[in-house]
């Protein structure tokens, strides 16, 4: 056997391992009953476990340089590449160090669920700062592999290949023209009639047949995959086997529907991933920015403009029996498009969102480097919202507790989402250069073109190609803040 | 570190793994889609691999001989006997035989499912072949490292020191007493009106509000386990997280019901075993006719028994809006105990259970003997199910391929039904006899008094002693057929 074909093999093991992990994880949210919380964990620690180990093996080094030595196929070396990517993530941090890990963000993360509806920020400062400890000391181990700074060590478990020195200038230049923007769409907005709210309530029961229709027109396969309900809606599961979760508010059908939509983005990607790379590192989505950018095309650039709205207004108002003006497709895209300044991330629209992810990586940023203290993360938090957006949330609750990343232990994540909004606009921007039926198949419902041109461009591609490169092909350049800008400018100020 | 704790926390990653897997075959059943099956199907091989390969690891033996050495407390040396009986049947086995066994059953497997309902045992007689032989194989290869007969070996994967010779002197008493008194009971019901059914039809949500009703009466326990949907009902998951399955048939709540008491006796079983020692070989249930006694106790002698009924009758019909004689509890019991003469083990009532089980347990005995060549097995059925039970099924497909068993390649499991089913009798007699309120309970649906008996004499001590022993300690004596003989008597004929 070569060496190559025994890496494959063991990284199709570790493939394995990491889908019957996906699937506990999924059940974990969605189906176990809390009695069953302590022996999953054990479960999911002794399934890591294993999974690291296959890839951090000390014959790993030696079977990586006799497979470059070996004549390989295009396809096969950018796999190795991979194979490789990921021994040196694995092996640079110690399994001591990999366990420890694990064991404060467990901690810190239980401590983080109580400390937050109380706004008590102190309750779990300590847990918080043994857990960054452990980051800093990963971050280091990291980069001294991988030969970059200990943040972008982070920011290469999410996005392989990522730099801060690019995302600084990204985020310059939205930054610059994110605060006058927002001013004038505001000035607009409320130059104009108040959208109607929906008139509820929504039975579970009929949102959960109408999301199906809107699944079912974006392309996802329930042969290849569920709809479940958890508290905290994800995409989760294989590619093969794809399992999305969300949660019906009978008070509020219409969010509802787009977090659907936006978890059938990630799902789809994850279901067109080559099927002749299955269970390698090369068959893998690309990156979170990628992943991201694949949700936000479906909820963002497609679901919430007008010729999709043409089509979900009349489905809605069928599904729970709607008459009136606020069924009205006018009122439909008003209440899309909201803009509001506001104190939560997950609520925010798309155009202030990039302001809440530019006070994280900001923060995050510095707290790696040790340059800003936890405990004054508060009050950072604060000033940078009143800097950025011009809010100050009235608590910590609506403030630095408000996400679970940090907690749990995902530090260098955050940029990724802001990236994935400007990949989105870009890419989709170039779907509708390419496919000139595109907005016209999307008034009928149906996303086949548009999906297609994502399939071809980004989805088959997976791993085979770095990020960027996987965007110079799709759209012609580099990533820039342009057809982020353009898209905002035209939907909001046209 | 002391070998006997090496071996504890090895036995405690198998146990996650087990666990892990456990999940993974409920999802199976219950929840995946049927794209999802090839990815699984890799998944489980991957994880079985790991967890035989921690058992059958060549430091075991030293382990096992070191840990003898050590001072243990009487429960740590039972634990370490069980470790030892794992080792034997892992090692025994060469992984390349665990794998071709894995890879015939499948295919076996597959090929019955569409030989079945054709009832063409010819289709799949030439994959039953390789299948047995491979299983002829095993049976060699444990038969030597346990020393006892083929047969024995296998008997003993599922119920660990059974003995073929004391299930033989079993058997022939219960075979000498089944057909007279299967007789007698027939003219007996032959003389009474038939009881009238009950008429439907009955919703999916009512039933599936109604045997929750039940599973809690019983002492189930939903913050530790679920009930879901499956086509071939089961219980699974582990004793902190027990996955329950059931299918409802609109025309017919009755049998559902007693479908889902019968798998709830399961998984009280797993629920009880003791915490102290989770993931221990101690710690598990005992063997298949233990667990078997629990979900016939709860089902036969519980469930069927007249108190019971007589609280289930008027809940049942209050859930499905019933008036009139259908509804009273003579019906109920009517319904409950009849009896007759099928071609069906699964639906067979619990007079005529042991003659499918005795007539399987001979033919399986014959052909991993090698006694009974597979081609002729359609004829060596038919011609027991004449003497045995006095009727000709008229196809295949009600005969011999009726179960999944063989085709499965779980041979040597047939016996413990009714090693179950005869346990449960003498079981549930001691535990009348010592709890006076039991029956009195039952009345009231509250299984609390069984349960508890149960609990402190059978699940309390999972594999902390043999099957005769718990038995014993239990009843004052080893298995016979006396009680069961005794509770049919009472029921049937008195």
């Amino acid at each position: 056997m070569s060496a190559y074909s025994e890496l494959k093999a063991r990284f199709h093991k570790r493939s394995a391992i990491e889908g019957a992990l996906a699937t506990l994880q999924w059940d974990r949210a969605a189906m176990m009953p809390t009695g069953g919380a302590e022996a999953r964990a054990e479960q999911v620690a002794v399934l890591e476990t294993l999974a690291h180990g296959l890839v951090a093996a000390p014959e790993l080094p030696e079977l990586l340089e006799a497979a470059a030595a070996e004549p390989l196929a295009e396809g096969d070396r950018a796999n190795l590449a991979e194979m490789r990517h990921a021994w040196v993530h694995a092996a640079a941090v110690p399994a001591d160090l990999v366990a420890a890990l694990a064991k404060a963000g467990a901690a810190c993360e239980m401590a983080w669920r109580a400390a937050r509806p109380a706004a008590d920020f102190p309750a779990v400062l300590p847990r918080l700062e043994a857990l960054l400890a452990l980051v800093r000391e990963e971050a280091a181990a990291k980069a001294e592999a991988l030969g970059v700074s200990p943040y972008d060590a982070l920011l290469d478990g999410y996005e392989p290949g990522g730099q801060s020195a690019e995302i600084d200038a990204i985020f310059a230049d939205l930054a610059a023209f994110l605060p006058g923007f927002l001013d004038d769409v505001l000035a607009r907005q409320a130059a104009r009639p108040e959208p109607l709210p929906l008139p509820g309530p929504f039975p579970a029961a009929t949102q959960r047949a109408m999301v199906r229709r809107v699944m079912t027109a974006m392309g996802f396969d329930f042969a290849h995959g569920r709809l479940d309900e958890s508290a905290h809606p994800f995409c989760g599961g294989i590619a093969d086997d794809v399992r999305l979760t969300t949660r019906y508010d009978e008070a509020d059908a219409f969010s509802g529907v787009f977090g659907v939509i936006h978890e059938t983005g990630h799902a789809l990607y994850e279901r067109g991933l080559p099927e002749a790379w299955r269970g390698q590192p090369a068959g893998q989505a690309r990156g979170m920015s990628l992943h991201e950018s694949q949700s936000l095309s479906m909820e963002m650039q497609a679901g919430r403009g007008r010729a999709f709205l043409s089509w979900l207004a009349p489905v809605l108002a069928e599904a729970f029996g709607g008459t009136g003006p606020a069924w009205s497709v006018e009122n439909f895209v008003a209440l899309a498009q909201r803009v509001e300044r506001g104190f939560i991330r997950v609520e925010a629209d798309e155009v202030t969102y990039p302001a809440h992810v530019i006070l994280r990586y900001r923060l995050e940023r510095a707290m790696v480097a040790g340059d800003l203290p936890l405990a004054d993360l508060p009050e950072a938090w604060n000033a940078g919202m009143r800097d950025l957006l011009g809010v100050v949330p009235p608590d910590d609750r609506l403030g630095c507790l408000q996400d679970i990343h940090w907690y749990d232990g995902a530090w260098g994540y955050f940029p990724t989402y802001t990236l994935g909004a400007m990949t989105a606009a870009q890419l989709f921007a170039a779907a509708r250069a390419a496919v000139p039926d595109l907005e016209a198949a999307l008034a009928r419902g149906d996303f086949s073109p548009l999906l297609g041109w994502m399939r071809a461009n980004v989805h088959a591609r997976a791993s085979l190609l770095p990020t960027a490169e996987i965007l110079r092909r799709a759209t012609g350049k580099p990533l820039d803040a342009q057809a982020f800008k353009a898209h905002l400018t035209a939907r909001y100020l046209a």
